[in-house]
């Protein structure tokens, strides 16, 4: 059974609709695979064990009655804990809403159903997804599969976790400056921050509206598209949502490089990076060349203004999300997010505006400056996951340096796997593309995956 | 000559276009106006006497060839000093600008030559636009010429006594919580500020750029429809140019506003007004109800709100533009306008946020309050013009109160006469459509000006 739980969505979902693999088989493997793995990872807040056997159980009839929902049927799904979920819990790892049971499903939510998918569990994450370590004070810390000691990743690190170990085929995450992309990196899966807009917000809660995105987690590009395909389009719910069509990105995906422009980006991408981060990404880029893409240089606008300005626009939106909270009652908060709120406070109307400028500004410029270049490759993060008793306040600008980029001018960024530290921590690599052009990244990535070898391997300790 | 003084734009031209008027005669005219009035009046900062001879020998020599370049062939317009001018200084009534001479037109000089406009002169203003009096403390205080002891309002109000006293046929200004339609109000002309984006900004210096908007000031509600069409139009030197079609508004106007539903907004518009401002709005209600216009009570969400987002965001972008030259050297600055920028300063970037958001949500709630009702009506400003040695720092609040809405929620609002107090001093009434609709807005404000009387009045002492 351990090959089945190890198995893509892409693969599974024709047995499943053939009858070959029971979704009730499955969901009682994901189950118990939790149930054995949850003490040394601490993935999840809540496992919806009885709703995801009812779930199963429909779905399974749904199958002897002759139909399927759509292209999750009967697939065990893990949903980050700040997605609202109809009569479940949704804490967003945070007291302030350690009691909350929403009466509605997030958007992404009520499609991730409406394609079939049974809801397993909600992950856990970094409070208020405030953070990239998964190191919560209130809900304890996630454990990074490949490396138990370590941490892995964040804010969605119980999903990067959940799906890494085989206790979901797939996640949602959120990314607001690096809480898909750098977590996936850190636990060698694929995450996918979507452009702003392509996936629905209603009914996740915010950290920073105009930097939050949505997105899938999965352990191949193929899944990633796969979930796209089911979360993407319009909602009217969500006023940031953009009225752009869903398009067949798994059936676009390609099977090599050969041709594309690939926009190497080396000024404040490659800088800071560890040695063993700076060697695997070349090698990529190594392996791409081999396979016929083409990489150039290229110069971007002022990417340490991007970081700079991307931090100062979610610390002024967050505290003017939580600042009312935290006033009332600081208890509600960790001292490390009680803290990073109240320096947020100290912004001026002038800084605030002058980021919003400089993200126009960078925005147009970027774009101006990948005219024919097909996508930017770079690493997701120059350092790997870190030992949680050694996380340092000075890894938090690292862990963020190459993702808030593509938050603050949000491109369609995917991370994919792209090697190991000598010391056994994952590497990854971030393929950005044009704003929508989700289809290019995906396919680029695809056929990169395709031939690296990083693709399938399992973390020692999860693996049967 | 002094008929040809206060004729419209709308009537001038073809008879400038059949040779029976010279444009020679005209710019010596309005030259020979400025020069017995300006010592009264104030209102120009540059007299272009010669380029205005010369353009106006060039406009004759044109039409003695037999051709005419567009709709202002020939006529004298006066600019406010915050349009870049080519080869004319350019000071926005502030020291920073005392000695800059451009080396390019604004889209909208640009536009004003390329109909074949004169420009007369660059007129006075309050420094760099950020006030309602025109009182300026480098360049003096601008008069208004129904009462000059009073101020002619602001920040445009060398335009506006420029066009009232017959010193130009018609001017620009730019309005970024008041500053077309409350001298405008106070001089007893026609000011319109369109959308946001439908007239180019290009060449304009900012004080707000995101509250800025560039209009006409005329003695006709048909000569503002005549320089819109000059005006309008997508420039992509203007980030925020909207890209929709010059309509053909002169041709559209309304002779009744027969069937028309004006919404009156009782609720902050109506409130802190002064007797006669109250009883002049009243009778222009029914005046237009007698014509066949029905008026309706229309609830608007609260504007008492979006006067303090308003406030907020003018006082932010403006300590934005201009804290750099305040510190590097204050003298620049005369007390008023640095006391205003040092207070800006103190806006929090949480503040900020706050009405950026509040802006979208009243802007989303207004216009869905504005179904099914053709325009709204209320006074301009609840107060007339006070006596310069009279202006206090309370009354500041009053002058922009019912203005600053419509630039914080972008509607098309004009600005027209509508009667005085016991005292002599003009009431305007301000009519504002969905946006985009400048069609609507001009078409009810023409029928009320041709019923209404007070059209064609003007200034005495300044009538021969």
């Amino acid at each position: 059974m351990s090959d089945l739980a190890f198995a893509g969505i892409a693969e599974l979902a024709p047995r499943i609709a053939t009858g070959e693999v029971s979704p009730v088989a499955l969901t009682a493997l994901m189950l118990e695979r939790i149930e054995a793995h949850e003490p040394t990872l601490n993935a999840y807040i809540t496992v919806m064990a009885n709703e995801a056997r009812a779930d199963a159980e429909t779905a399974a009839g749904e199958i002897a009655a002759g139909g399927i929902r759509g292209p999750l049927h009967g697939i065990p799904i893990a949903v980050k804990d700040l997605f609202a979920t109809r009569g479940t819990r949704t804490t967003f790892g945070s007291l302030l809403y350690a009691d909350w049971v929403p009466d509605y499903d997030a958007t992404v939510v009520e499609r991730l159903r409406a394609a079939g998918a049974v809801i397993i569990g909600k992950t856990n994450l970094h409070e208020l997804a405030f953070g990239t370590t998964s190191i919560n004070a209130h809900h304890g810390a996630v454990r990074n599969p490949w490396r138990t000691d370590c941490h892995p990743g964040g804010s969605s690190g119980g999903s990067a976790a959940a799906v890494a170990a085989g206790l979901a085929f797939g996640a949602m995450g959120s990314d607001t400056g690096a809480s898909i992309r750098q977590p996936a990196d850190c636990c060698a899966i694929v995450g996918l921050k979507p452009t702003f807009g392509r996936v629905p917000k209603y009914g996740a809660l915010p950290l920073s509206w105009s930097m939050d995105h949505v997105g899938p987690m999965t352990r191949s590009v193929a899944d990633a598209a796969l979930m796209l395909e089911v979360l993407a389009g319009h909602d009217p719910r969500d006023p940031g949502s953009a009225d752009k069509p869903v398009e067949p990105w798994s059936a676009r995906l390609a099977s090599d490089p050969k041709g594309k422009r690939l926009g190497i980006p080396r000024a404040h991408f490659f800088e800071n990076c560890e040695v063993d981060v700076m060697a695997a990404v070349e090698a990529a880029i190594g392996l791409m060349a081999d396979l016929g893409a083409e990489p150039v240089d290229v110069a971007l606008p002022d990417m340490d203004a991007a970081l700079a300005a991307g931090n100062v626009i979610i610390m002024a939106e967050a505290h003017a999300c939580y600042r009312a909270d935290l006033e009332r009652d600081p208890s509600l908060f960790s001292d490390e997010v009680a803290a990073t709120l109240e320096v947020a406070g100290f912004y001026t109307a002038e800084q605030l505006l002058q980021a919003q400028r400089l993200r126009r500004h960078l925005t147009a410029e970027t774009i101006r400056a990948m005219r024919g270049i097909d996508a930017l490759v770079m690493p997701t993060s120059p350092i790997p996951a870190t030992p949680i008793d050694q996380t340092t306040s000075a890894q938090n600008l690292a862990r963020i340096q190459n993702t808030i980029p593509f938050d603050l001018i949000s491109l369609p960024v995917v991370s994919v796997p792209c090697g190991f530290t000598g010391d056994g921590r994952p590497v990854g690599l971030q393929i950005a593309g044009p704003p929508f052009d989700e289809a290019g990244v995906l396919a680029i990535a695809h056929a990169y995956e395709r031939h690296a070898g990083w693709h399938g391997r399992r973390p020692p300790g999860f693996d049967e």
